[in-house]
């Protein structure tokens, strides 16, 4: 068949969607192992899209005007694997490595190893919300005039995620976002809540403000148009949907429960059952002719500054620093859950209103969006109180299986909140963040600090987090001090003489400080260090410091698990001696009560690090 | 005014609405914080609610037939301590010490402190998701005719876990749940996606299934009206959207933006403009006779066995556990993700269909509906994978913060998963369950002592994680081994002998047993430890393997931070001396590959253990 361009007839549509079922049934049998049923579902409208509607150059998958593809269900790879072999993305050989090691081809696409796959999939519900946030820099900031297609499951219109989702797409009508759902009537363990109503679906996407198009998802005429409807629909986004089977094709499984996540029962049987094996070419149409993607204005960074005396809370600096980074950088865009007025992002929002984008209170979608324009090239900053980041958790961890670059930054760290008690107190967040893979956990203690690592971190890679505080700190560093990521700042030592140090971060630097003026004036020299880059930690200093020191007291403003005290272990955890260590952490329930009282009340005050301090220089075992 | 009965006239329920709001602004003032306008928005319905349709004896919060009342927008609190002192709860003394240390009356309330707190709120949109549990407990379990009440804001209307809950809630038929949403139009930080624009929610509702009543939120007799229609409508869950003015009542506050969470600038001011201190005190309505909670039935527990030479999933020790668990337990529910046939969990399903809740791909409800289950006094465990547990993240926080008492279990732990992929392992889970308050986290490595974990979590409080695999794995116990919570046990020793000791955990468990017999081979003796309670972890067996063998060496799949080896640290932060330590786990992203691969790509099989272990006894630092 043709290999110059778009396929036109019927049948040519059908024969390529038939194609793509037997290279989803070989692809599963070499592995023995994958999707091929919600492959097959769906392959009449991945022939569709391919040959006639998506405007891609396979050979130049950053050309700026390409559309972009999202497979927001992700198993259904081997679907995705045979679009790429049928465009001569990949050939045969590659196909049928289908999750071996070392392939490319994993049993959930990644960007990390296919320069077509613009997001990891494969924890449902997420291919949608990230497609909101690239179809959002296409619309706001690129505007090449891409498309973006996203191939979602029934059953995971289920997670809450697709409605924040489907809610901010409507809101910032993106119409250059289309929405295909293979409604194939079965999950994973049975027939889904709706089955094949596809009404239920489309009174609910038409009461968020979507156009909604139904179909049978195997009359590729229909599909055609469907798509071409899409295409010409202006102001708000479009779901299409689409009536499948489950399986379709292979009689033995065809809208069969139980034939879900496994290869087909007589893989030869089936493929003849599908006309056999075929060897169709196809291209997908021209993108558009397009500039070049968003040239980025950069300029001269100017950091706020502070003057001795003032109490300034980290969340300030990182509201000014980052309306500062703006005006330095036309890459860098800020996303807010509706609480920037807490976390300060507010100051970003009233410099820079076009790279400004609110997703309400609605955080997985916070994030996702930020994943979406990440995968766009922009440098994102996502923030809302810590606590509320673990909403996000798994969209933070899809992210880092996709290698997205992200700065999340997450206010009203730790019981130093005060009043407003334990929901609004990010205690574990430092444990989420040092978990997800290639991480970078950043923690101020000081406005300048914030502002140089606000800056910082838009060249790192991977997911960047910084956390910031409520109530005002002094200032402990001057305007040009410099903090390296991996590095620390000893803030008070002897040298030799101490007998002690007191590892802190954030609020508990300013109570470990007063902490060693009294053991000091006890006759006890204790060294400080400020952890401020949590991860990487600084092996050196922390090891020089075990060395010279003896021991080494932890204090945080975190629960104990998975917090500074761990990040401090990792120093020595490769076989050397260890020091002798305490950790201070909060191990309460807090409720409501003052800052002062709150981290009284949690044993990681001043008080509390003199005692243990004390109890660890002489020595003192805990019962 | 009358203590005897309802309140009667248009006049007494606008009159109690006023006290509510001046109540509001005092405790507010007092505190000098809070949510006065957020609470001022919703006084008229909390009145007529409380005066003429809330079921419920305040003397016996757990009166089987009280109705049940959530706090979805949990900041406003000062309007839910207003009306326990309106029904003489807690008295006027006691109301103003809101926010205080020690006070019972947090910023958000708790079940923690407070007895008719029904789950802890001031995370947005978990309180419906919750409720609906509570709901579901009513219909299905309880069956003593209560109602579930739950006062929601607008913006939280923006989480996706709201329209979970939502599609759960119809999909049930939950008719004994009504949502009141007090759309007052502004945020935190302006004005939400909908404003006033009451259509565009009930659009939304009406699509997922609801029955929608739209009023004057300030207009008693309608609101009375309102929640008349709720109670008669049969089949559906009644959302009443209710337009409402924040700050209701008091001109410098009232529908203004920047008041949000703050105290009213001038409260004797407001005090006087809204007519003064009352003092009503209103009797809510009886609660309905209802006989005894739920009986539950006790009987033999018989758990699974298996023989000597079955390879037998953790998995599927926890599904047939469950099932046994079920027969001895009338009080055990289950709750499933739509992976019941992964997780096993289809195997109490088959037995208990009556006690078994299909939750469908929806994590946050999956955990919110076993919050509002165990919220009645039954014992869910609610099992999904465990990568994908992370979803639910923000809702285990709040579930630690009620001090709830959940099982949850995560399957497919690890790279040992093989072929699906990162996506779909779970590698982060132990750090997050582990930072969770009052946790316990357990991870087996063989089917009997699985059976006998799942038995032992029913009895235990708070949040209770089990980590389960998806590979078979050889038998190491006999079905009538105990495995107490906090205890390990000593796979092979040779005594003082021992020049190492591996502790291990689920599928590294079998490595580290074959990579000590290698070991052993070559003239090093060592011991294995199998850590199946990962918190609380066992102290004196680690303490007494560092003093007689020196040196530990921990093995996990699971990321290096949080996990395994943190937690075998947790046995040494008290200043005591350490053992010299290194540390095996997952560093790499994977790709697919068969468990085998993985396991050896990661690191982590008894080759990498033999390697370190070596270098460990041999004292090389790594480099």
């Amino acid at each position: 068949m043709n290999t110059a361009g778009p396929l036109h007839s019927t049948a040519e549509l059908a024969e390529l969607g038939q194609q793509l079922r037997v290279d989803s049934v070989r692809a599963s049998a070499a592995a023995n192992s994958g999707h091929p049923t919600s492959s097959m579902s769906a392959a009449d409208l991945m022939a569709v899209l391919l040959a006639r509607h998506f405007r891609y150059d396979f050979d130049r998958p950053t050309h700026p005007g390409n559309d972009r593809f999202v497979l927001s269900k992700g198993h259904a790879s081997p679907l995705l694997y045979a679009a790429y072999k049928a465009v001569g993305a990949i050939d045969d050989a590659e196909l049928l490595t289908y999750r071996g090691l070392g392939s490319r081809l994993e049993g959930h696409p990644t960007p990390r190893r296919l320069p077509w796959v613009e997001t990891a999939t494969g924890s449902l519900g997420q291919g949608l919300p990230v497609s909101v946030g690239i179809a959002l820099a296409g619309k706001r900031l690129d505007r090449t005039g891409y498309r973006v297609w996203v191939l979602c499951g029934d059953s995971e219109l289920a997670e809450g995620s697709v409605w924040e989702a489907a809610e901010h797409a409507s809101y910032e009508h993106l119409d250059n976002l289309t929405v295909v759902v293979d409604v194939n009537r079965l999950g994973q363990r049975g027939p889904t809540r709706h089955g094949h109503d596809l009404d239920a679906y489309a009174r609910r996407f038409k009461a968020f403000g979507w156009h909604t198009v139904q179909i049978d998802g195997h009359d590729v005429d229909a599909i055609d148009r469907a798509y071409g409807e899409a295409r010409s629909t202006t102001g708000q986004p479009v779901v299409i949907l689409a009536r499948t089977l489950k399986g379709k094709g292979v009689a033995a499984v065809e809208d069969r429960e139980g034939t879900h996540g496994k290869p087909l029962p007589d893989a030869d049987e089936a493929i003849a059952e599908l006309g056999g094996p075929r060897d169709l070419r196809v291209r997908a149409p021209e993108p558009r002719a397009a500039r070049a993607l968003h040239a980025v204005r950069t300029g001269h960074l100017e950091l706020p500054r502070w003057d001795e005396g003032e109490e300034i809370p980290t969340r300030d600096a990182y509201g000014q620093a980052l309306a500062a980074l703006g005006n330095a950088r036309g890459d860098v865009v800020v996303l807010d859950a509706e609480v920037s007025d807490s976390t300060r992002a507010e100051a970003f929002a009233k410099e820079h209103p076009d790279r400004f984008f609110e997703c309400y209170i609605a955080e997985q979608q916070l994030v996702a969006a930020a994943v979406g324009l990440a995968a766009r090239g922009w440098i994102p900053y996502a923030s809302t109180f810590a606590a509320f980041m673990t909403r996000a958790h798994d969209f933070l961890r899809m992210a880092a299986v996709s290698g997205a670059g992200l700065n999340l930054v997450g206010s009203h760290a730790g019981v130093a909140i005060g009043r407003d008690g334990p929901s609004q107190m990010g205690l574990e967040d430092l444990a989420m963040f040092r978990a997800l893979h290639g991480s970078t956990v950043l923690y101020p203690c000081d406005p300048h600090q914030t502002a140089r690592l606000v800056a910082t971190m838009a060249g790192l890679d991977g997911i960047r987090y910084l956390r910031t505080s409520r109530g005002g700190t002094p200032l402990l560093y001057g305007p040009d001090e410099e903090f390296p990521v991996g590095g620390s700042k000893v803030l008070r030592t002897a040298g030799r003489e101490d007998r002690l140090t007191v590892v802190a971060a954030g609020v508990t630097v300013h109570e470990a400080l007063a902490a060693a003026d009294a053991l000091d004036a006890q006759g006890i020299p204790v060294r400080v260090i400020d952890l401020y880059s949590v991860k990487p930690v600084d092996r050196l200093t922390l090891r020089s410091a075990a060395e010279e020191t003896g021991c080494l007291l932890t204090v945080e403003d975190h629960r104990e698990e998975g917090g500074i005290g761990d990040a401090v272990l990792d120093a020595f955890l490769d076989g050397r001696p260890l020091p002798r260590l305490a950790r201070l952490a909060v191990r309460t329930m807090p409720g409501s009560a003052s800052p002062d009282e709150q981290l009284h009340a949690a044993g990681i005050d001043a008080e509390a690090i003199m005692a243990a301090g004390r109890l660890l220089v002489e020595e003192v075992i805990a019962p």
